[in-house]
C-alpha cells in the first residue's frame, strides 16, 4: 500500500485484525455517471456492515425504537483505493477497533471480488442516552460484548 | 402527448390543473451510469413536493412524530417521458386530485427548465392512525383544506 | 386479497407464475422517521432485481456501456401492500410478464419472511438505440432469452 | 467548539474563511428511523455543493462526459456536531483548502437555519485523466481558477 492512511500504521496488521464481513452486491442505482459506484454509497455499505456486526455481538438493532439508547455517528470517515462497478459483490469488512465508556471506534475494509481493497475507513460511535440526547455509557453487558469481540481479533 | 398514460384523459386539461410547484435541482449522487438521472429518483422527487405541498396546505409535517396519524403511501406510479441531467434544475408540479375519506389521490407533474414534460405521476396516500396501523378519516378541518387546494386548480 | 390492482387479474394465478427471484436485506439508511422502509427504496429493489433477471437471462449487463441498447425505464409502478422494516430479509420476485417488439412489461412481487406479499408493481422497459436516443427492436436471440423466460413460468 | 477536529486548527478562521454555500431543503427519504437525517447524506449535500463551486470557478461540470479529465474522490470525512431534521433548510458552505499538482482539498461547513455548526468535513479530490484512469495536472487555467478562489478567502 502505497498510500499513506493515518488511521492505519501498519496495513497488514491491521488488515488481518478483520473477521467479520458482510458480503454486498452492488446496486445498479448506487453507481453514477462516471460509470463506477457513487462515493456516498461507501457510508450506506459502511453503516449496513456496522449494523449487522452490532447484531451479531448481541447489540438488538431490531426493536431499536424500543431501546434507552442508541449509536450514534459521530464521525467518519473513507478513503476511496479502488474503483468499485456495477455488477460486482463485494466483502465489507468492519471490527471495533477502541473501545471507550461511551463511545467505540469502527474501523472498514471493504474487497472485491479479487480480494484488492477499494475502500478502507473509519469511525466513532457514540452511545447516546434517547431521552437526554447526550452520551451515556454502556452497560457492562455491553462492554463484555465489545471487549469479546477485540479479543477474538487478536487470538486469530 | 403521444404516448396514452391512463390516469390523464386530457393532457392540457390536467396539465392547467397544476399550480403548486417545488423546484429542485439534480444532484450528481441522484445520476447513474447511463449518464441520466436514475429512474428511483422521481419517487424522491415526488414525495418531496408531496410533503411541502401537505405543509403549504396547512398538514403539519415537521411534527410528525407527535401526530395522531401520518399519510402513507398506498401506491405510486410514474411515467418517465424524457430523461433528466445533472445540472438541470427541474419543477416539481403537485396537485390534490381526488379527496376520499381517508385517502387522497396526489399527481405529479415534473418539467424540465424548457418546460418539457419529463415526468408525470400520481399515487394514492393514506390517512393512518399511529396507533392502531388503521386507515382513519381525515378530520373536517384537513378535508376543508383538501378541498380549497382543489378549487384553486378549477377556477384558475 | 382485499385490494383491487389493475395490473393484476387473478391473484394466485399472478403469484404463482413467479420463480426468480433475489433476496435482499433491508439497509438501515432505506427506512425513513416513521420508521419503516421508505416508499422510494421498492424501486431500487425492484431495479436491483430486474437487472439480475435480465443478466440471468443472458442480457449482458456487466458491459453496459460498450453496448449498442440499453434497457430504459418507461414506466413503473408499485403497490404498498403492508410495511417493510430495517432487520428484515425480503425476497423480489420479477418476471418478463409481455414481450413486444422492442419492449417488455416487468412483474415484480416482495415477500417478506412470512411470505407476506408488501409489494406488488410492474413497468415497461423500452430497448433504446445509445447513439439515436429512440427504441430499438430486440434481436432474434434477445426475444428467444425473453420468450424462454415466460415459457418457463407457464411450465411450472 | 469543544470538539477536537485535526483538519481545523482555528475554528473562527477556518470558519471565517467559507463564503461559497449551497442552500438545500432536507428531504423526508433522508431521514432515517431514528427520526433524523440519516448519516450517509452528509456526503450527498458535500458532493452537491462541490460540484456546484467547481461549477461557479468555471470548471464545466455539465458535459462531464466528453472531458478529458475528471475530479475523482480519493478521501472524504464528516463530523457531525448536531443532529439534522425533516423540515430544515441548511446552507452548505464549501472551501478550496489547498492546491496540489493534481488534487485539491476541499473542506466543508453545514449550518442550520439557527446558525449552528451541524456538520464540518473535508476531503480530497484528485483530478483523473479518464483514458489512463491516473492523476494528472489540473491545467494552469484549472490552477488559476483554483488560487483566485482561496485568495477571495483570504481577503475577505
Amino acid at each position: 500500500m502505497k498510500k499513506n492512511i493515518a488511521y492505519i500504521s501498519n496495513f497488514k496488521e491491521w488488515f488481518d485484525e478483520f473477521s467479520f464481513y458482510v458480503p454486498m452486491k452492488v446496486r445498479f442505482s448506487e453507481t453514477d455517471m462516471f460509470g463506477h459506484v457513487n462515493n456516498t454509497s461507501a457510508f450506506v455499505y459502511f453503516e449496513q456492515a456496522r449494523l449487522e456486526l452490532l447484531a451479531h455481538l448481541g447489540f438488538s438493532t431490531e426493536n431499536l425504537s424500543s431501546t434507552e439508547s442508541i449509536p450514534v455517528v459521530a464521525d467518519l470517515q473513507c478513503d476511496f483505493l479502488k474503483q468499485i462497478f456495477f455488477g460486482e459483490t463485494i466483502n465489507v469488512y468492519v471490527k471495533v477497533h477502541q473501545i471507550g465508556n461511551s463511545s467505540i471506534d469502527i474501523h472498514y475494509l471493504v474487497l472485491n471480488e479479487k480480494k484488492e481493497p477499494c475502500l478502507t475507513g473509519r469511525g466513532r460511535i457514540v452511545n447516546i442516552n434517547v431521552h437526554t440526547g447526550k452520551p451515556t455509557s454502556f452497560t457492562e453487558e455491553q462492554k463484555e460484548l465489545l471487549v469479546k469481540s477485540k479479543d477474538n481479533h487478536e487470538t486469530k
